[in-house]
């Protein structure tokens, strides 16, 4: 009677104890393998005269993990000015560095333009939306955005550092930028991301029947090691 | 009685073997012979001032399968804007390379132009939509459809691997462009692709005869060449 | 009695031999005199800075036949723009080349233009077809149809293989455009074309009376060279 008891504590005693190791085993792994999902990084670009406008921004820490294949694009606020519409499409170039050797890892140029409205169009709503821009809660802007790379394997030797984006035509206007860095999953990742539960439970299931096939074992191999010193186990 | 059930499961053993490998012999013969149906495959154009816009984009892959012949056509999202309402016709060039030898293997021109809408038009159309133009839904943009190539026999030997695709004017405006690439199925690959399953049931029936055909063949031959050794068939 | 019924037997074997080969023979005859009605082939300009739209199109295979005659005209599918309609009269210049000589078989100059429609016109069109014009069922467009060629006589030796079509201003815009291609049917083609069931009636009994009377001709040779042989029919 009382031994079943003991022995029925301990066996809960070790499963919690493994169950903690387990979990907290793959909490480790997961932010090992998973990267973070996805960065918004704050561009603010160099007008000078006549000088296509650039800006430069550090990929390196939690944005871009070493190993881990990303998709960037840029994301441009601009205001519905005449200088803007005038610009037609306008290019977008931006080149991925390394940090010590400063190589060149990626390199893209791709078109934008933002959306036509004709006078009518920008009447009327003008009209329709009038409370809206009075109050300031409507302005006449649009969000660009621009797709850069959809896969871009940051290489775990010499992973990317820093990156420059520029704009083809000095005549644009920006309220504000950003460069959007969201990770692509691929493989065990994109499992332990989407099907966050079901990954996690089989992981901690596994390596805890593992710690308990381990304490098995030990504990078979004690007793059949000291068969004479007694049964203290 | 017993012999008897022993044939017939025997018999079935053998039809359900030979209907699997016929099947799986038609998947490969499928995969072998019809291509995929269609590609859509995204084109960034490159503005530069004043040089007619140009995009290069790879075919290779499972896009454009040697052997087989397929229709290209380019679809050109395109804005409303004043300045492609005033281009007028303008020109889509296409080239298709080859990978090792840049051989050039296919090179045309086609006119393409936005659809005409006079200012009466537009503005009542402007007017009906008025709710869906405010919400976004409905915009001040056309799909230009220039067919390029309507049969193109993608070689065994050399076959494409890139293409370049150019337009006239440096003026046009797009919100996007696609490269559409369609096999164009012939013979077989039409049968096979567009009466599917007719043509998967002759075929899996004629592989299963032609199996049975075999083992009868092989089973007589053995009997034939054996006949002392006793009935073990 | 069963003399008379092998009579009659024979005589229907013939008679149904006799129908088929003709009507086999009247096909061929057909295929060989009566050229294809008409073919629509699309043409693609190019539209260069400047310089008068031209279109280069095949005419051999089937499209135009050696020794028949043709008509040929032009379909213009063009916007109601105010370019086109500023345009006027445009001429249409049409040159029939030969395949390998390149010699010039035809060559013709023709007047186009749209048909006119006042502001008033137009606004109260609009007004009346509003629902298909927001539809995209009606559009504002014409399809303008210039003849080039009433008759052209396609020779047996050296025919047209190939012909450039032309328009004399650079500012016309084209939705599309087609040569149609129509077969000129005289003399026998004629009747064979527009009376079909009559001219094939008439020809497939000629042929079977022909054959009948060859065959009768040959059995009385036999039976008067013969007479001695014996009677075996």
């Amino acid at each position: 009677g009382e031994r079943v008891v003991t022995y029925s504590v301990r066996f809960w005693m070790i499963f919690v104890l493994a169950s903690t190791a387990a979990v907290a085993a793959y909490l480790m792994i997961y932010r090992a393998v998973v990267p973070d999902a996805s960065h918004v990084v704050p561009l603010f670009f160099a007008f000078d005269n006549g000088a296509p406008p650039a800006a430069d921004v550090a990929l390196d820490g939690p944005i871009m993990a070493p190993g881990h294949a990303y998709a960037l694009s840029l994301v441009l606020e601009m205001p519905e000015s005449p200088a803007n519409c005038a610009a037609g499409n306008f290019m977008v170039e931006l080149a991925v560095h390394a940090g010590h050797s400063n190589r060149t890892l990626a390199s893209v140029r791709r078109p934008g333009i933002l959306r036509f409205r004709s006078g009518l169009v920008h009447s009327l709503w003008t009209v329709a939306f009038l409370p809206l821009l009075l109050l300031g809660r409507a302005e006449e802007r649009q969000a660009v955005r621009v797709p850069l790379i959809e896969l871009f394997d940051n290489p775990r030797k010499e992973p990317a550092a820093r990156a420059r984006v520029s704009l083809s035509k000095p005549s644009l206007q920006l309220y504000s930028a950003q460069l959007h860095v969201d990770a692509v999953f691929r493989g065990l990742s994109y499992y332990m991301h989407t099907h966050r539960l079901a990954t996690a439970l089989v992981f901690i299931s596994a390596i805890v029947v593992v710690q308990f096939v381990l304490i098995a074992l030990l504990q078979f191999r004690g007793r059949a090691a000291a068969p004479a010193l007694g049964r203290d186990g």
